[in-house]
């Protein structure tokens, strides 16, 4: 999507070979009107797709998956995050390491939320190890749901998670790809 | 706003006489076009206000503010959490309890994305101590922005928080003030 990968280039702040801080539009700070052109796209990519719930985690996913969701007309879930499984809820759970903050999380899906039927489709705003995705698609999984596919606004190509997923025959649409970026530069998959 | 009133009194469940669980449309599974409703009603009760800027609370925050940064054409920033103080970017910080969670925050954002000159719509989901309210208005504050008002969807009347902030002549409108709950009812302010 050539909008996101022109305000990439913009406003992205690489750092090292592996970190890309976009918190000036997608996260931190979401500029809105992008975020609704995102999830148009999505509804584009995904159109011949029956989709009923949206599945996202939290905190930065939670923006561009409601604005997802309006052009699919469902509603969105949010895994929350949590260090242990200690819980009172009856809930679906999935362990996450997490690339951004280097740390270790239970992803945690309430059991009235998802179930057997539902036609999922994940999104979020990064795929980059894709621990995350496959913890959601672990916990879509365990609720006997069927996950459509996976929406991504930026996939870091090579950290191999998305085509990790591919691999295993899953639909996963990135808005933009990169496959290499250092301070100089950033280098997008056709 | 009656829609909301009857979504709570279908779906909402009292647990003892301070905590109502919302989770099935308002947090951890949001029903956007509800959210979206909500959204439209901020944007009529503060059609008189200019509004450049949504500033929220990660997680449960930020559904809402998107859906209600459409109606002001802006964009969202949200704070994030953490235990401490200690953080590497140049943001500003204000504690915060939460009474959701029985634990002690910081609220953290980055000086690039609040600003002299902001006029800053502070939304959240509930209002209860207005702990949370308080703590981004403090920020708001440190910034240099004016808080143009408060957005809420439902406000525990009860415990003070709302009347505290329009006692000082903040402008906060909440879609649902519940004056009175337990498990046998909802008693709503008028």
């Amino acid at each position: 999507m050539e909008l996101l990968k022109q305000r990439i280039l913009k406003d992205g702040i690489v750092i090292g070979k592996d970190v890309l801080k976009v918190d000036s539009f997608l996260n931190h700070c979401i500029d809105v009107s992008l975020s609704l052109e995102m999830g148009k796209e999505f509804k584009r990519l995904f159109s011949n797709c029956t989709v009923n719930k949206i599945l996202t985690v939290e905190a930065s996913g939670i923006g561009l998956a409601c604005s997802t969701a309006q052009f699919f007309n469902c509603n969105v879930v949010y895994a929350k995050k949590s260090a242990t499984r200690n819980c009172t809820d009856d809930a679906y759970t999935s362990p996450c390491h997490s690339f951004t903050h280097g740390n270790d999380n239970i992803l945690r899906v309430s059991k009235r939320y998802l179930g057997k039927g539902d036609k999922v489709l994940i999104v979020d705003d990064f795929l980059a190890n894709g621990c995350a995705v496959n913890a959601l698609t672990d916990i879509v999984k365990q609720a006997g749901a069927e996950v459509v596919g996976v929406a991504i606004a930026i996939e870091k190509g090579f950290q191999g998670g998305g085509d990790a997923l591919r691999s295993q025959g899953i639909k996963v649409e990135s808005l933009a790809i990169i496959d290499e970026m250092n301070e100089q530069g950033i280098r997008f998959r056709d």
